[in-house]
């Protein structure tokens, strides 16, 4: 339902009018079909403005997803935390109640990513230098960014599963339970020694 | 590039091509997207013969991201593998294989979960009865379905961020190396005692 209430570019609230319009349409619709007059007429704005207050359609789509909001800031927080023996913990908590908020900016970009390269490359870049790169910071191990990789790994996977796809009994437990089981499976990819590698298969003939 | 060689309604390879340009449909343009007529086209056969080959669009989804094919075999022959103790390391080493094939019907799957409500139930299916029931019968726990559930997500996980949205250096590394890492974790998620859940937190005001 789009809220009507009139145009509004002096009202103080306009620019998260305009970035719940955003959230909503890349969520529904996908990076590549969610365009900006769309999202202006959604937050029943001029598109002028979505383009004065963001710049672009990327820009937008970053802040609407919260890559520059409260929920990155929650993150680097989580991940420059002193005590690295409860960063698994930690890491679990925040990202399971940013999945479980309603329309999470996880699920858009995540949404968008499987099916738009320009998204997809949005989310490498971030998990890259958001998350695996804070990770690397913290570690002192040459495969740091592999053992990151494997943490976003096992992060995305249950936001697809658990808000996504909705597979049970993963998609309902409470959010306690996804934490108690998770923390030990990320803390074990920051401090486990890493694993030796099996030799290479013979060719298949 | 769609190969083009005429309408071949009797040749015994028909099936397979048709099977062939409707992964690539259901790859490219996600489970809504592709139509009966665009496999037809792409296949160069008549829409009667796919229909009279597979009966449905859910049924050719079905079978063209493998869940009736020799991939779902091994999977099921992973799953039942008599050792419970290897069992981890076995679904890992499958699992990345599946993934790393050219087209893996495995992200064709997942490209169609995230952007459709019917191929998200389709994935949900396959996922609840093939995957986590498997695991459900070789486990005595009570939250078998809840470990399953970890495990898929893990996997699901690296398939997104391995080859999905390329995150490195998890898209590059060997396979085996992905298996030297997710196997403790995947056998950890099918052994280790239930975790203990930490109480509620207080109402926030």
């Amino acid at each position: 339902m789009t809220e009507r209430t009139g145009r509004r570019p002096g009202d103080p609230d306009t620019r998260g009018v305009i970035l719940a319009a955003a959230r909503a349409a890349f969520a529904g619709r996908g990076y590549t079909a969610a365009s900006i007059r769309q999202v202006a007429t959604a937050a029943d704005v001029d598109p002028a403005l979505v383009m004065h207050y963001f710049g672009s359609k990327r820009q937008l789509f970053i802040t609407a997803t919260g890559v520059d909001a409260r929920e990155l800031e929650g993150l680097i927080e989580t991940l420059a935390a002193a005590d690295i023996d409860t960063l698994g913990e930690r890491l679990a908590r925040f990202y399971v109640a940013l999945i479980d908020m309603p329309d999470s900016p996880v699920l858009a970009i995540l949404r968008s990513a499987m099916s738009d390269d320009e998204a997809a490359r949005t989310l490498r870049e971030f998990v890259t230098e958001e998350l695996i790169g804070r990770i690397v910071a913290r570690l002192d191990s040459p495969d740091a960014a592999l053992r990151g990789g494997l943490i976003g790994a096992q992060l995305v996977g249950v936001a697809v599963l658990r808000r996504a796809v909705g597979v049970e009994p993963l998609a309902s437990v409470d959010a306690e339970v996804v934490v108690a089981w998770l923390a030990p499976t990320l803390q074990r990819y920051l401090k486990v020694p890493t694993p030796e590698v099996a030799p290479p298969n013979p060719p298949v003939g």
